[in-house]
């Protein structure tokens, strides 16, 4: 049984790439940046992204697209901060994929948006095997979740470009370990970027958006 | 697409039920009570179990099966509490089925085994569609995850009979709104139970430990 699966995963995956390759494409020629934003339930994506729409919006236009199974609670929020997003209902499938991000992008509008965020459903394994035609991956892991998750769910640890450790002002009550997170995933993704921060407090945003800026820029 | 892959979904969901029944009628002949344990990345699974293996190991002998994309870390600590575990590597896929859970318990050995807790694969998602013969689904949602999740994954919660709200202690901590989750969950699905416990300061254990010793007897 775990091979048939196996197989139909390969047809979905290979016909997803086609369709993300075109994306990709489409995304240069309007001069559009993507990141692909991936996390845990509640690791603190739709944060993030208020902050990063706070620190940036005064140099790019951004857009945001919203993947959930249900609810369009996070869009609202985006929406409040005077930002396009258009939210996309996966109805029980646990990922974006290539073709829903096709007719959102189509829906948002891609002209004059110098960024794109689109926030991945709440998941650290399916989302890291769909490419959505983006530049960056980018995951949060959150640090009540622990230290031992790179371990547990390698491919997104390897396929992302960076890692957002948020929440760390919680890390003076838990057990996290930075010394060894830091280890494992650099065994398994030497050049990935490590950003901690705090999403509520604010602190290290500036050090992530200097970087995501310069990926934009091309520097 | 999303019709397609719904159907192909349709598909192996009525095989996975047929199997999990054979598993249900396996259990019931051999006398087993099983725990169907889900929750995201991080949530505490493995922390809770060793907590139940600590307050019912005396009156009840328990078998644990552990659930993983990949790595052995959850079970090595199962092993080291003295207790049979048999560990599953699910190679990329995003929660566990009943046939992986057939051969799973044909290694452990059932006879005698009056509670087996299955650890599901961390994911708030694909889990709650796939039977596993289990007689009871108990899910762990953690106080840092926030409290809106059952409106992003609302299958999980309306599935499950127990409610687990881990990690009390980081309450001072976060915006978390215990009334509200009560109030969302119970509104979806008004006869779940709801624990908040600490798995790391052992409050609220005995409570969740005493309606499932309840639950094994039968009263």
């Amino acid at each position: 049984m775990v091979v048939r699966t196996l197989n139909v995963n390969e047809h979905i995956l290979s016909a997803n790439d086609m369709l993300a390759e075109n994306l990709r494409r489409k995304f240069a020629d309007s001069k559009v940046f993507v990141m692909n934003l991936m996390s845990s339930p509640g690791a603190g994506k739709t944060s993030l992204i208020l902050k990063i729409i706070e620190s940036m919006s005064p140099k790019f236009k951004i857009g945001v697209i919203e993947g959930d199974i249900a609810s369009d609670v996070d869009s609202q929020k985006i929406q409040q901060a005077n930002t396009d997003v258009v939210q996309i209902n996966t109805k029980g499938a646990c990922h974006l994929d290539a073709n829903m991000i096709l007719s959102a992008a189509d829906t948002l509008g891609l002209e004059g948006k110098g960024l794109l965020i689109i926030e991945n459903v709440g998941n650290l394994v399916c989302p890291a095997e769909f490419n959505l035609g983006e530049n960056i991956k980018v995951m949060i892991l959150s640090i009540p979740e622990g230290h031992d998750k790179p371990l547990k769910y390698p491919l997104m640890f390897t396929e992302s470009n960076a890692l957002i450790l948020n929440k760390i002002d919680l890390l003076p009550y838990t057990d996290f370990n930075m010394d060894e997170l830091r280890r494992t995933v650099l065994a398994m993704n030497p050049t990935l970027q490590i950003f901690p921060v705090s999403a509520k407090t604010g602190e290290g945003i500036q050090e992530f958006s200097g970087w995501l800026e310069n990926r934009i820029l091309g520097r």
